[in-house]
C-alpha cells in the first residue's frame, strides 16, 4: 500500500478522498491489478479513521469497478483507472454531465473494443454533418470580439428563448438567460453564490456531480429520499438555501415529478425562501405524455432553470443556459465579475448558428425518433425477461432494476466480461444504497452495436439471476 | 441611500463587498447621478465598520469614475454602472483578463463615442478575417464529440506546444499541457487545488482579478511590494504555498524581471516548497530584447505556466493553456472530475485550425508590427512633455506616471470629459497605493482612433499639470 494522507481541514468527505487516493494509486501503478488491499478494519486503524469511512471507500471502489470482492479472501484490484497524471496525460474517459467517474472496464473490454452503455453520452451519430458544418461557418460571420461577455452571445439567448418556448412551453425574457458552460458549471457558479456552510437539498439518489460541486463550495449537501412519484416535498427538512432536482427525467431513477408535486414544491420553496435548481436534464425528449409544465413556469421567482446542449448535441460546444429571477443573475454576473470566469462564446456563436437555420429543430425531431427506436429495442431486449426496468418513458437512459447490491456488481462484472459497460445503481447514493439496479443509456453508442451490446446485457441478466 | 448588508462570514473583504453594493444601488437606480453619498465617518458608524472600509470603498468608486469627490462638500454619483441584474440584461463591459470593472465613462463620453485606452483589450483588427473564416471551417472538419475531455483537445495542446517553441522558446511535452478556459479560470482551478486558508503572495500593484479569484476559494493574500528590479524575492515571507506573478510584463507597472531574480525566485520555491504561478501576461510581445528564459523553463518541477489566447487573438475563443508538473496537473484534473467543469472545446478547435494553417504565425507577426507601430506614436505623443512612462518595452499597455493621487483622478476625469477612457493605477494595489499614474492599453481601439485620443490625453496631463 502506497501511504495516504488525508485531509481533515478540506469539506471533502474522508471516504471521497480516500477512493481518490486508491484510484490514484492505482492509476499511476502503486497498487497494481491483482493487489489485495489491507482489510475495512485494518486500514481504519493505520488511517486513524472509522471503519465506515474505509467501507464506503472500497464500495465505491467496487461499484465503479477498479476493485472486486472475493467472499472470505478480501478486496482485490481488478484494474486500473486511466491516469491524467503522471507522464503524457491520457485523455479523459467518463462524461461531462452525467457520468462520473471512469467505471468498470475489464481488460476483456478494453481489448475487444467494449461498447459503453453507461448514460450520459449525446447520440451524435444523428447530427447531421452538414448542418454542422453549415453552423461553424456562420459562425465566422462575426468578426472576433474584442470584450469578454460575461452574459452570453445575444444571437445565443434568442436562439435559448425560442428553444424553451418550442420545446419546454416556457415563455421566457432574453433578459433573464445567462449562458453557461454547461449545467454542472452552472451548479458549481449557483454553489458559489450562497452562503458558505448553506443547506441544500439533493435527490436520493441523485446526480453525483452536483452533489460534490455544491460539496466544494463548503455547502451542506442533505439528501432527500424519493418516495414513488420523486421528490416527497414534504419530507424537504427546514432551513434549505436550495433543493436540486431533476423533475423531467430524474436522474439516475427516471421519474417524472408529477404535477402536485411540482406546484408544492414552488410552494415550499416560495413560503421557506429557498430556491429551487430544476435541472432540466432529458426535457426535451419524452415520449410518452406532453411535457408537464416546467417548475420554472410555475415559478420564476423561486425558481432557477438549467439546461444544456450536451445532451442534445455535443459537449464539444461546451454551452448551457440558466433562466433565473434578477437577484439570482446579478449575484452570479457578481461571482463572473470578481473571478473574471466566463463562458466561452464559440460553442455559443456554433448553437445559436444551428438554431437560426432551422438545423436544430430538423436535429430534435430526428433525436426523438432515434431515441425512441433505441429505447423500443432496449424494452423488447430486456423486458422480456421479466425484468423490471424503471424510468424508461424520457430521455437516453433507463434502470434495470435488481434484488440487491451483490446482483448489481455481478451484472456489471458479468456485461464487463461481455465487452459491454454499465453503470450501478451504487453511486448514485450519497449514503447507503436503498435501490440496486443498472443504469443503462442507450445514446452513445453507434446504433449497429447497440443491438450485440444489448445481447450482452441480457445475457449477464440471466446469469446473475441464474435465468436460462 | 439604500439599505446594504455586509456579509462578515465570507472572505470578500468589507470594502469590496461596499463598494459591489453601492455599484449595484447606483445600477438599479436606487442611487442616482447627482445623489450625495454620506460621508465615509457617517456611513462607518451607520455599519459599523471601520473608516478605512468606507473610505477604500469610497476610493475605488472614485478611481472607476462611478462618483467624484468635491473638495468640501463630499462625494457625490457622477455616472451609473451598466446593470446585469434586474430587467434585460445588458451586455458586459470591463475586460476579461486584465481590466476589472466598468471604468469611468461620463455622460460626455458615452454620447460622443468615447476611446476605450484601458488595458486588456487585444487588437482583434489585425487579425485577418480570411484566416478567421478559414479557422471556423477547419474546425468543422472534426465530428461532434461523445465525449468530455478534461484535458483539452489534442492538436490544440499540439499547437500550444509550438507555440511556446516558436515564440517563447520553451520545449514542452503536450502531455505537460492542459487546456484552459483563459488566464483568470487557471488561476481559479490552481486556487481550488490548494488548502484553503493558504498564504498566496501576490505583486503589489498586481492583477486585481488573481487575487480575487485567490480570495474567493478561501486564499490568504500576502501582496508583496515591488522594488526597481520587480519582485523581490528576498522580500517573501515564509509559510507561502504559492506566488503569483507576471515576470514578462509585470500587470501593472509593466517591468521585465531580470534573469537573476527568475533564477532566485525559483531557487526559493524549491527551499521553501512553494509553486510559482507564472501568467506569462504578454509574454509574446517584446519589442527590444530577446525574450528572458521562462520562469517554466527554469523549474518545471515548481513552475505553474499560465497562457491565454485572448490577449493575442480574441476572448471569443475563450481559451488557455496551463503547463505543469505531474502532480499539479493530476490535482487540476481531480478538480475538474469532481466539478464536471471543462474548457470548453470550440475555441481550442478554432485555436488549432489557425495554428495549423500558418495563420496564426503570421497573426502574430502582424500584430508585434502593428503594436510596435502603436507604442512608438504613445510614446512620441506623451513622452514629449516629459512625463515620465514606464513599462513601454513590451506588450499593450504603459503607464504614465503622476505625482500622487489626485493628479491620477484628475486626469483619469479629464480624459473622460475629452471622450477618453483610461484606468487609474490606484485601483490595482491591495493596500494603500504607493505610485501614482495612469495604465493606457493601445491595442484595443481602431488605428483611426488612436491618434485623436492620444491628443486628448496628452491635452488632459498638461491641464491637470498645468504646462501649456
Amino acid at each position: 500500500m502506497p501511504p495516504i494522507v488525508l485531509d481533515r481541514a478540506t469539506d471533502v468527505p474522508l471516504a471521497v478522498q480516500l477512493a481518490d487516493a486508491l484510484r490514484a494509486a492505482a492509476a499511476s501503478g502503486s497498487l497494481r491489478v491483482g493487489d489485495r488491499l489491507p482489510s475495512t478494519r485494518v486500514l481504519a486503524a493505520d488511517l486513524a479513521v472509522s471503519r465506515t469511512v474505509t467501507a464506503a471507500a472500497y464500495e465505491q471502489l467496487l461499484a465503479e469497478g477498479w476493485v472486486q470482492g472475493r467472499r472470505g479472501s478480501g478486496t482485490y484490484v481488478t484494474a486500473a483507472p486511466p491516469v491524467g497524471g503522471a507522464g503524457p496525460v491520457a485523455p479523459a474517459r467518463g462524461s461531462d454531465e452525467r457520468r462520473v467517474r471512469p467505471a468498470q472496464w475489464d481488460e476483456r473490454a478494453t481489448r475487444t473494443g467494449g461498447v459503453d452503455l453507461r448514460a450520459g453520452t449525446p447520440c451524435v451519430e444523428v447530427l447531421d454533418r452538414a448542418a454542422w458544418r453549415r453552423a461553424w461557418r456562420a459562425a465566422a460571420d462575426a468578426p472576433p470580439d474584442a470584450e469578454p461577455d460575461a452574459v452570453g452571445v445575444a444571437a445565443f439567448r434568442a436562439a435559448v428563448v425560442e428553444h424553451l418556448l418550442r420545446h419546454r412551453g416556457m415563455p421566457a425574457d432574453p433578459g433573464a438567460v445567462l449562458a453557461t458552460s454547461g449545467s454542472t458549471s452552472a451548479i458549481a457558479e449557483l454553489a458559489a453564490t450562497l452562503p458558505r456552510g448553506a443547506r441544500v437539498a439533493v435527490e436520493e439518489p441523485g446526480y453525483q456531480r452536483a452533489r460534490w460541486a455544491l460539496q466544494a463550495a463548503g455547502l451542506h449537501v442533505l439528501p432527500v429520499p424519493l418516495d414513488g412519484r420523486g421528490l416527497d416535498v414534504a419530507a424537504l427538512p427546514a432551513g434549505l438555501a436550495a433543493v436540486y432536482c431533476t423533475p423531467a427525467h430524474q436522474y439516475p431513477l427516471g421519474a417524472l415529478l408529477p404535477a402536485d408535486r411540482r406546484v408544492a414544491l414552488v410552494e415550499r420553496a416560495r413560503a421557506d425562501g429557498f430556491l429551487v435548481i430544476e435541472d432540466d436534464y432529458d426535457g426535451e425528449l419524452r415520449f410518452d405524455v406532453a411535457p408537464l409544465p416546467l417548475l420554472a413556469s410555475l415559478g420564476p421567482d423561486v425558481v432557477v432553470h438549467l439546461g444544456t446542449v450536451s445532451k442534445i448535441l455535443t459537449p464539444t460546444l461546451g454551452a448551457g443556459w440558466i433562466v433565473a429571477a434578477p437577484a439570482v443573475r446579478a449575484a452570479l454576473l457578481r461571482h463572473r465579475e470578481r473571478t473574471g470566469q466566463r463562458p466561452s462564446r464559440a460553442g455559443q456563436r456554433v448553437f445559436a448558428a444551428l438554431a437560426a437555420h432551422g438545423d436544430l429543430a430538423r436535429h430534435l425531431r430526428r433525436l426523438r425518433t432515434e431515441l425512441g427506436a433505441r429505447r423500443a429495442a432496449v424494452v423488447s431486449a430486456l423486458g422480456a425477461d421479466g425484468v423490471p426496468l424503471r424510468g424508461d418513458r424520457a430521455g437516453a437512459h433507463l434502470v434495470v432494476g435488481l434484488p440487491g447490491a451483490a446482483e448489481e456488481v455481478a451484472v456489471l462484472a458479468a456485461a464487463a466480461r461481455r465487452g459491454v459497460l454499465l453503470d450501478g445503481l451504487a453511486r448514485h447514493f450519497a449514503g447507503a444504497p436503498t435501490a440496486a439496479g443498472v443504469v443503462l443509456g442507450y445514446a452513445g453508442p453507434a446504433r449497429s452495436q447497440l443491438e450485440p451490446a444489448l445481447a450482452g446485457v441480457t445475457a449477464a441478466v440471466r446469469e446473475v439471476l441464474g435465468r436460462p
